[in-house]
């Protein structure tokens, strides 16, 4: 037994079940590996964005982390934006990443660079195998760091000569580790603080917002009447009909202002204070109301649902939470293909338990609140940021939850940075439907202009923020990829579209052409 | 004025011409400063590698800097793996990174990253600019230090405020930094060398492969007979007929091993001691004979044509370099459509002074031989080993010699890295005709997973190193980015369809459906 199947070994005895892929010359002992291993599930992506968006999604949904195997330093770099959002969403992932064998090192051969410095600019925990026994070690590391807290991103480095080299001492799987509980003393200080009588809000975040805390929470607001926020991009969200509703944090610094006026006090409960994501000239950074104070239950890596149904019993147990109703019935929507067509049709065919990858950016912010008396559901978004997160995650998410059906809502911008996770959700067949958000540009940066107090733009500026001349294609781009794709011009057609994808299984694709108005 | 605009004055005046970018919110004033300038011309790449990979394409054929825009840390990372190929390349490229505003950095907004710290991997220069009016400087010194040597990466950061605020103090130019020359005593201890009757080669690298450089190098060859061998990833090599031959060192180590087998000594010119690119077990790393010196006339920084010309002189004045033979008419290849039939057709038709961007990977490795005897061309290839280098690298040659026929050589693997480029091409509508080789494979991987002595590989294996299921379809991608694509199925298709992309200008694309005997 080499080092890579011993690790292999270890890795499935770790509960480690599906290996996203993109591998090069220094990982074949791995590849081999794997494809001997008849419980490690591979599958290929074509670029390593791919592959680390990928496991952000499962691992958002699983709660449990996904491999990812990568080659080199510049293979890690390729999926380091991914990397980013899947830290930001304390998502579990561990990276395999592949090295020169270790004797090699010294030569500086082409391709090599310092991996484990990559690795650290986005990892929570980083080693580099040390010999062929070595190996099998630091993945049962790897998975256990993974599982730290809500979750963390986890690299081992794999020097191909561990791979290959003999091993001998098969290593067992490591505990997982136990979540922080929150003290009875913050318990009470919060419940002193909901009894104070200030203007309070709950700022929810990370295992906050999945259904059980929700409801927790919802229960505290029955009982006193406090608001209920979340972050603005939240890494996942239990929501829709059935479910506590939470007031999302507007992305636009003024609009999150005027949401947070007149409080008084904040109560942080797996969040972070609230920030602006981007600094304007003359804009405040800093969101909360001057003297309003902030105070923490429980960070995101603490067991949250414990702490607010403690909270929610001390304030009374006989108060039920307001839940949210379906929506009723309506006529489909006709005419123009615009933000709000989408978000009826959604909201009205969306199925139970669907899951929802969003990264429509400027759509984005009109198809959220048009969804939210929809069928119950999950909603994933950009927690990071770094676009090119919606269509790999998209695909992680339909890997973990098979029998769930998965919405991709992308803008054609941010698409782009990542459009080779179609050719992956076509050979696995996942049941996604993505649906392009086309509006032909970079929308947001059209709006951002405007917000940073660029006067008025001329036609090269504008040409920088478009993405026409030459119009891009996304129903070629797609069934090149392998993915059946159908355009969409008008509210009819893409309801008639959308009902179809959600009544069959299976990868698709539509491009809907949406006619655009400005937010903000 | 603000800081960006005074920094775009700067940069202009610094020579910097163009500005491959990829922006986001934190860089608006600078992308609005760009879009004010009538001398800074403004490409817009839809993902950041494809930026990095077109500023050095660019860099290569201009030896002058050209300008990538990349948003905060993400994009920086996006674009890593052709920054690395640029390193390898030394290539001059400037990277302007926008960050967040400095005083907003303190809140950790959900992309916020240390800028600097990616930079700092694959830079060689990095410096973040601390006011306004120190953008312009910052500017300034990024244009000087991505001129030392043969060039280097070097990247300043610019936070949106020091963009935003007022700038008050012009900046002007800084002069470009000399070359290095290589001293008498290295000159004569190396004709030392030449005439100890010893046998011997040159490595060249860097500008040693430039036609100036090569002559002198025949010259030399004339003279005393050593043999001229060439890193196996020149940055840009100038060769096809009226150039000086050299040998290719052999991807394959064993093969490296075989070519260097009886020198007895090795003199480097602007190149490293040839080393195998990976290791593999039972195989050497080092490649040259065991009791074989090393020796070094210059390095890759050093002013290398004037140091070729002193020792040619001092071995003889009167010796003229064997120059290559432009090859005969043959007949049009028929039949199969397989890599010597492309080779053919690419020596027969590929115009004078075309530029080639070599990422064909295994299918290269037949094509490069082929057209020794083609008409004058530069032959740019992978020099980092970072896939996803080719296309973008076309893009940028363009760029930069928008009166020479670019021919991108491109393996579908690696393609599907920075297909992305495709859309730059059709919106910029340069000459670049790319040649996808489908052979819908990593075929590279396939050879690899053999030499590095894993044994017969199962279908699961296999699987990982396969592009089918489903196939890839270039055309439609291709035409879905804007630029016009067919397919060749024989070699007959192949031929009339690449003539008739020689005979015309614009981008396009052949898809090549190739069929592929293994090397090795």
């Amino acid at each position: 037994m080499n080092g890579a199947e011993n690790l292999l070994h270890t890795l499935v005895q770790s509960g480690v079940e599906v290996c996203f892929a993109n591998p090069g010359t220094s990982e074949m002992q791995l590849v081999s590996a794997i494809g001997n291993s008849s419980e490690m599930r591979a599958i290929l992506c074509l670029f390593e964005g791919v592959a680390a968006g990928a496991a952000d999604g499962y691992g958002r949904m699983k709660d449990q982390p996904a491999l990812t195997l990568l080659h080199l330093a510049s293979g890690f770099a390729n999926s380091m934006a991914n990397q980013h959002n899947a830290m930001r969403a304390h998502a579990p992932v561990v990276n395999m990443v592949g090295d020169h064998a270790s004797y090699h090192l010294q030569y500086d051969s082409p391709l090599t660079a310092d991996v484990a410095a990559h690795a650290r600019l986005s990892s929570a925990w980083v080693r580099v195998a040390e010999s062929a026994n070595d190996l099998a070690l630091a993945g049962a590391q790897a998975v256990q760091a993974a599982m730290q807290g809500s979750g963390k991103i986890a690299t081992f480095i794999a020097p191909a000569n561990h791979a290959w080299d003999a091993a001998t001492e098969a290593v067992p799987p490591l505990p997982r580790p136990a979540r922080e509980q929150v003290t009875h003393e913050i318990i009470n200080e919060t419940l002193a603080l909901l009894r104070n009588g200030k203007s309070t809000a709950l700022i929810l975040g990370g295992h906050a917002l999945r259904e059980e805390s929700l409801l927790a929470a919802g229960r505290i607001v029955a009982a006193c009447g406090v608001r209920l926020l979340c972050e603005t991009f939240p890494a996942r969200l239990q929501r829709g009909a059935g479910r506590v509703k939470v007031e999302r944090l507007a992305y636009f610094s003024e609009q999150a202002v005027a949401q947070l006026q007149g409080l008084e006090q904040l109560i942080l409960v797996g969040a972070k204070a609230p920030v602006a994501f981007f600094a304007y000239p003359g804009k405040p950074s800093w969101l909360a109301p001057d003297h309003c104070t902030i105070h923490t239950l429980a960070d995101v890596d603490q067991d949250i649902c414990p702490a607010l149904r403690a909270l929610a019993q001390a304030l009374g147990a006989d108060t039920a939470p307001v839940l949210t109703a379906e929506a009723p019935a309506v006529p489909a929507p006709s005419g123009a293909l615009t933000p709000v067509a989408i978000g009826q049709t959604l909201c009205a065919l969306m199925p139970g338990q669907a899951i929802v990858s969003d990264e429509a950016v400027t759509c984005g912010m009109a198809l959220f609140p048009l969804t939210e008396n929809a069928r119950a559901h999950d909603w994933l978004i950009l927690t990071g940021g770094a676009i090119g997160q919606g269509l790999p995650l998209a695909l992680g998410a339909a890997i973990a939850c098979p029998e769930r059906k998965v919405i991709a809502l992308q803008a054609d911008g941010s698409a782009l940075y990542t459009l080779q996770a179609l050719w992956t959700m076509a050979r696995e067949q996942t049941d996604v439907t993505v649906v392009i958000l086309n509006n032909r540009s970079y929308a947001i940066l059209n709006v951002e202009l405007a917000r940073v107090g660029v006067g008025q733009p001329n036609i090269k500026t504008l040409s920088m923020l478009s993405l026409s001349q030459p119009d891009i294609n996304w129903v070629e781009l797609s069934t090149g990829m392998g993915v059946p794709a159908m355009r969409a011009s008008s509210a009819e057609e893409f309801y008639a579209q959308f009902a179809a994808a959600m009544n069959s299984k299976g990868p698709r694709l539509i491009e809907a052409m949406v006619v655009q108005q400005m937010p903000g």
